[in-house]
């Protein structure tokens, strides 16, 4: 595949200079890139030093439910995926308390926003409200569609010159509008905003550049969909060859029965396929 | 403009049909056309009956502060809008309290929450968390990039059929990717929902079909730009020239010293040019 370097393909005795692609890099090596932004450095550190490459999206309906998954699950995991609006009884005392857990058991949090308004209202969704995302999220999601305006005026509400953003440059569900010149605008976008983009919300590696980190939603160890809109990938589909860095599962790990022996399995099955891309160099 | 019938253009004597574009029909007609939602008809009766074509974006800090405007400002206006996430101490007894207002001085409830994320999660978000959406606002708005699948699942949430979406299909920020065949995509989106989408967000006469009421944010009596990206535009070249319906003011008026004088000019500009291009026939 791309992966492959030109002197793996020609054979070692052609000497021909190493280009080492994007995917094929580790995690660590891309955290020495001058371009990698502030987040995607801690990110891709404790990503390679805990060596797991999954986020889990808590999508359950409290936040009681979702201190427990953070619990149960932290040590398996690189980010914890909320949506602070979907969960009831949200206060001040919920993300204290998660804060408090992610420390303990070294996993990011992510609260997946999808800021998508002009940036004077972005901001005071970001910053103010009931929710002060900026004051506990370490990374959100911001949509592309609303310009790069949006985008600086999050930047300037940012907490911590150490938080992030990632762009939604793909969806997984059907006929989401988030393709082709939107996926490459996306792309563009970020570069206005190099300190604040960690990198992108994606299906498929939608950049060369290995400063990026490239998220994956959508994955479960079974292919197939939800009945609205939802299709799932496998870990091995999204990180051994479409080539991206992280696996978002949601409902693959909240359903099952046993979900610590299921979150170590795709954890497994995740980093596994990162170790295959990387031993292609 | 478009919105002359050809009859006007080539003299009465021509006899030629009358093809009223949809620009020049007024409020009530259209509420008579088999094609136009529940929540459109009742928005463009109410638009009417009260003659207003004017939205107030409620952009304040606190829902004490968005009370208070809607006291005021609710006898000038057909909906009143607000992003939830953005108001602190929002809490059940604010919703109530604002849906007492709104029943009094009749206007309509309006969420700005542009969902954009996959079917199952927006679900979550328009009926759940500490908001609860869907049990008090009348209308919500949909960004089109998640595609029709995350609109069929807001529809299946919604809580009375008299309810409500307008789809994203253009913003009034520079640099947005909701243009050209985004803005076409978007449009023809709603056809696939067409008991639940009232129409759209827009800053120009997307469609041609008068089933769809227009709403363009961005309006001010003077025009300009406000530094983070947002360009506005004024009551007569909204709804005088472009041919949309409503006109959504926040600063013009939030910032006003006189708010309810000027929430009147507004009312009065925007009121007059629909008049003007009705009275074309």
């Amino acid at each position: 595949g791309s992966a492959l370097p030109p002197n793996e393909q020609l054979g070692a005795s052609e000497k021909v200079p190493r280009i080492i692609s994007a995917a094929a890099m580790s995690y660590g090596q891309r955290t020495l890139l001058p371009t990698t932004a502030p987040f995607a450095t801690r990110l891709l550190s404790l990503m390679e030093e805990k060596r797991t490459n999954v986020a889990l999206a808590a999508d359950v309906l409290s936040c009681a439910e979702a201190l427990a998954l953070a619990e149960e699950l932290g040590p398996e995991i690189c980010m914890f995926k909320i949506h602070a609006d979907a969960l009831g009884g949200f206060d001040e005392s919920f993300h204290l308390r998660l804060a408090e857990i992610a420390k303990r058991h070294r996993f990011l949090l992510f609260e997946d926003r999808k800021f998508a308004d002009i940036g004077s209202v972005a901001r005071r969704q970001y910053e103010g409200g009931i929710f002060r995302i900026s004051h506990w999220a370490d990374v959100v999601t911001v949509h592309a569609v609303a310009g790069p305006s949006a985008l600086l005026s999050l930047q300037e509400a940012c907490s911590s010159t150490d938080n992030g953003a990632f762009i939604v440059s793909e969806m997984s569900c059907q006929g989401s509008l988030a393709v082709g010149n939107y996926t490459q605008a996306a792309v563009e976008m970020a570069k206005v905003c190099r300190d604040f983009v960690a990198g992108f919300i994606c299906t498929s590696r939608v950049t060369t550049d290995p400063s990026w980190v490239l998220v994956t939603p959508g994955v479960k160890l079974q292919e197939g969909g939800d009945g609205q809109g939802q299709q799932y990938l496998t870990p091995e589909e999204v990180i051994g060859r479409r080539g991206t860095d992280v696996i978002v599962v949601g409902r693959g790990i909240i359903d099952a029965d046993d979900r610590l022996a299921t979150a170590q399995a795709y954890r497994h099955a995740a980093w596994q396929a990162y170790e295959g891309r990387v031993a292609q160099i």
